[in-house]
């Protein structure tokens, strides 16, 4: 759900007090075509910025779809100034979610090719003001979107077990949080991963673990815990990991800093 | 200037309505550390947001300044739960700026090693709601932030040379314009920069260019008229138009998904 | 975490544009003073009104603390004209938040006298805008605050299982969760439960049943399986569904026009 | 008025980053259904939920309208994901506010048993965030709004009397106000009611009298002069402070903590 | 009450994404100083602003006291970044608010050399987004604020007594508002005045008519029944109105274009 | 671009909780008309508030356009209930933006009588809160808009020459300041103008300077620099600026207190 404060702050930002060059009679169409190939994403957040300016706008991929290059997006049409005025913050909000959706499909393809059911999850390092619009990118792009707020999913870190030792902030945090969350445990060793399960832990994070030593900590928890492994895994190592058997492998990098797809707007005749 | 409503609106999309593991006693210190080289921005946005939970936060670099892996950029003392309550979105903002800020410096860097007078310049491909951190964010690794909005410098586009050709178009523009903006033309051939600047043009801008092209059109130009390069410059072919003699080359990519700095957030004695 | 948005929207609701009367000089102190026995909740709330005013105020009881007729839970102390302006928001705030507190603590101290391991959980009954303010304070009274948002614990309700038949329900949401998400099953009898948690449900909720039933449904789940009672369940019926072996009761009144606890604001001497 | 921006924070906080049970396909109808007698309020709020999602929504019952068990008070059609996007936000504001103008009818209609004339008025008691959406739920169930902030009517309370005596007061607020305003003065005793209304008092507030104290002391008003009760008065008292001859009798409980109205929201053919 | 909200939108319309030239070390002292002869007004908006940007700000003058050219209505010391930043919307708020005040303190030195009883009154004429800035305003400049809003006193105006006939709209909007709020009805003749008086008005405003109108409509209402003067009233003629008898005599010309008083901000040792 | 967060914000502060007397059924229309001579500005800002409210509204003169006393600017139908609600804000909104248009068209008239060629520009002294409508009314009156904020043109100021010298401080803003923004320095003297110039102003502002001063500053500035004259100038004193060859003549006043355009709104028959 993109709101109309969002759009407004979006536009704003972009049109400034007075925009001379967009004020044009007549009515125009424009599309939003690919120059490269991904992963669409965005849509609807672009959808919602022509809808505000009364522009009418269809998308011709759904979010999650592919994209070719010279493969129209999206559709806009109405009056010039206003096709005009929404077109670059369209552009940026949807090449922006595109490249994080494209990304993300890579990593789930390097991954899967080794372990069809694991999973390749997002985290918390996302871009500021864009929670919501990366995380549903990352779905769109078959990522799993890891907990959404720190409300979610209740997250025992090495700074709590270094504080009041593994066992007991395990306990502190279960009795804490709603029976309707899991809670998440950090560890750093095989070990450690399987005292966190012990305790209680829903989900066993290996946190930046060589993917032997991941494999290790996953072959030692009980049945019915999940795993996950994180630390500045790669598009280049996601597969390494993702043959530990661990649930999930998470990547910062889906989100924090994904090249835009490139995308362009076209008016009238120009294909 | 980020405001509070800012910092409210990226710590609530984070925070969630109920965050139970931040929810620790005491006191704590960490410090915002460089796990790659690259250029500090956004110092100013991680401030505003600890100091919005009355954190006191001190930088130990400016924005514009280098750093190198292991560095700190800040520091941040105060009750535990509002530190760690901080940490993500201050990193996340702090990450993301500085990332812009040093793929432009890596940009001015190429470009003026051929030509130590020519500017490398943003474009309005940038990520909604983050216009002024990133523009800023270029400016602090050496870039230029042209046009900050659309109400900014007048930009005649292809299209409206389409509609009303070049000269009429210039006309119609200038009289539309404040005396106290400048007005650019975006041209795809040598000639029609010349064409705009004896319009009237203050700044020609040759589009999609090859350089030998751009460096023809340059060399038309009566003096004064300033010149700029874009169209899918990358930090590969930088220096080639630095080398026409433009004004400025503007590179959309300076923005548009620049990687984050790796940075990480460290309390403790975890040095 | 109560913004400078939420407390500006708090206080100009209730000034309006002028106030005559609390236009007085000198300073004052004030006490929040509770009339009647209950659970204090909603003290980050009052206190951040103060703050923003600029008035000095410190609570005496927490959040979650039980307070007797007469006891004094926070004292202000500033400018007479700022203690008074922020006074009756401050109050509201608090007494609202103190009513669902002491209500929830009400519930599960019926519960757990006969079953002191099982929680007494809200929903999502809550007053609009007030989410946040409201679940902190079923917790600060004991309760479970069940998942906070739509995106938080993902709930497979009657009409997608009157559409699409209960596995089929049950196995699409739990492609298009996270892994790091509960699954809870919507089911109106103790066989649907069953079949539920072997559908994969991590939580099965026995919805509008009698206590029998939900026992009778509480017995056929296999190990590992989380149970929830709800629908219309009171002060009065708690305790039976509590004996039920469910691990949560969950119960909308616990929020949904929970009576606001009687607190006054006493300036001066008149104790 | 309902503002787009208020619409957006209630859906907000409920919905979330990423809401995957509500994505269904399809159209739907829903119903929202009285479970309980009562009076309909917030009808206008319930529709500007459903209007903002683009659901097509009808009321049945208008505001002030008494409703019986079964009734159905609004019908929404849409497509199902954001009818379903709706539905909780949608009752918890009808139910909210139907139970504040539930309880301000069974008050008004035991008042106005035993007198006719009298107004049965709300306080500035309601919950924060809810002040307009309260007081015309307020008067909705026939009750008098009373003040809507503190700039509406000047009230002049204990503490002014108490610091500059009843009559310097009366005198220095009736000089600041508007023409246009009333001024309110509260007096603790039948005395003071006369010389508040001889200083000049538009309404006299016998505040937390015995019902015979206030008969005295509006037996003691000149005529014009307006006189209400108020302090601790419930639904057992309202008729005894009633048969005073008071104009107005003032009740907090009007909105401080009414229990809603029990409705559901119920789709396809589960009537 | 000037919200942070409000401080930050006005900043933020003045300073855009990026300002260069404020961008200067060191830290500096400025005065706000009437450059001619007026009411001071808006001072604590002034001072709001200031206070945002850390910037140390007293005022030299209270809102409603006047001043001479070459006055020091206000003093700003700190960082000369903020300093500067702030200056241009302090000037620009305290200059609008004093023009208000300053052309309201004249037309009631007008209106009070005739008849030192008669209060002169704004309207709701008032520039958009500063209603409470210009009424409180108004209330510096000595004049009468009159309604603030349209939820204020209750008017029933020509178009209601056009529908209804003026008994019956009388009657209906006294059953509708609330009895701590008055009832105006607008009259276009002196003998309408004594009708909407004897239907229970309590003011009588007599709109549009010659100052012999008023005199005649006034001389005809009870006593106790308020009266009100309005309709292109004129620092001319305010005078005469005011000699009629009336109340109050209304004037949108207070805040509807009220010329801005002229005040400069000066730095270092620039007297 | 009005954005639905302003007209929110406008009606809001109108309205308040409870407006009882447009509380009207049936449908009507209503007329914006002119009561004196003027030019028609923000036009746009009142159809916004109309479509908010669901009103249909037409203009049928549009931004820029003279009018004549009785001319209908602007047309609503729709729910009377609505009408009347938008019908003050509305009123507000394009007077007062008119108000800027028609004192911007007198003194755009009395410059180009004597120098046809030359701008008329406003400030930044607009109101706070309405930086865009005025600018924008600006325009619609024939003058020039300015730098619409501190980020647009760059201007050294008096206090930037006394700290560092003319040529340091313009070589220092050259630098921080993008190419594709102009640089204007405020000199107090006809040869600071042409040192200003050397140095690379592109604008160089007599400020509160006689018309000869102006005239040889003008005269000493070398082909290609632009000129501009300030400083307390007058509808009186405009056209002597304007023969001095300046390029722009800027005034305060075009937005700083400009007397609102008399307008009414008008329904039924009441021609």
């Amino acid at each position: 759900m993109l709101t109309t404060e969002t759009v407004e702050r979006w536009l704003r930002e972009d049109v400034g007090h007075r925009d001379v060059t967009n004020d044009v009679p007549g009515e125009t169409t424009g599309r939003l075509v690919a120059k490269e190939a991904g992963v669409a994403a965005g849509v609807a957040a672009a959808l919602a910025v022509f809808d505000y300016l009364g522009v009418e706008a269809s998308p011709l991929v759904d979010a999650g779809e592919s994209v070719e290059p010279g493969a129209t997006v999206l559709e806009a049409s109405g009056p010039a100034r206003e096709v005009l005025r929404g077109e670059r913050v369209a552009v940026n909000a949807l090449a922006h979610a595109s490249g994080v959706a494209t990304r993300t499909r890579r990593a789930v393809d390097a991954a899967r090719a080794v372990e069809p059911s694991v999973r390749v999850a997002a985290t918390r390092k996302t871009t500021p003001g864009l929670r919501g619009v990366e995380k549903r990118a990352v779905a769109a792009g078959g990522g799993d979107t890891h907990r959404l707020t720190l409300s979610g999913t209740v997250m025992v870190k090495d700074n709590h077990v270094a504080e009041m030792g593994l066992e007991t902030a395990v306990e502190r945090f279960r009795e804490r949080k709603s029976f309707a969350t899991k809670l998440e445990v950090e560890v750093e060793s095989p070990e450690a991963g399987a005292r966190a399960a012990a305790a209680g832990a829903d989900i066993v994070l290996f946190d930046n673990l060589p993917p032997g030593d991941v494999r290790a900590g996953v072959e030692r928890l009980p049945e019915g815990a999940l795993s996950e492994a994180s630390g500045e895994i790669t598009l280049d190592t996601v597969a390494d990991y993702a043959a530990t058997g661990v649930d999930a492998v998470s990547m910062g990098s889906l989100t924090h800093g994904a090249p835009s797809l490139d995308l362009s707007f076209r008016t009238g005749d120009d294909r």
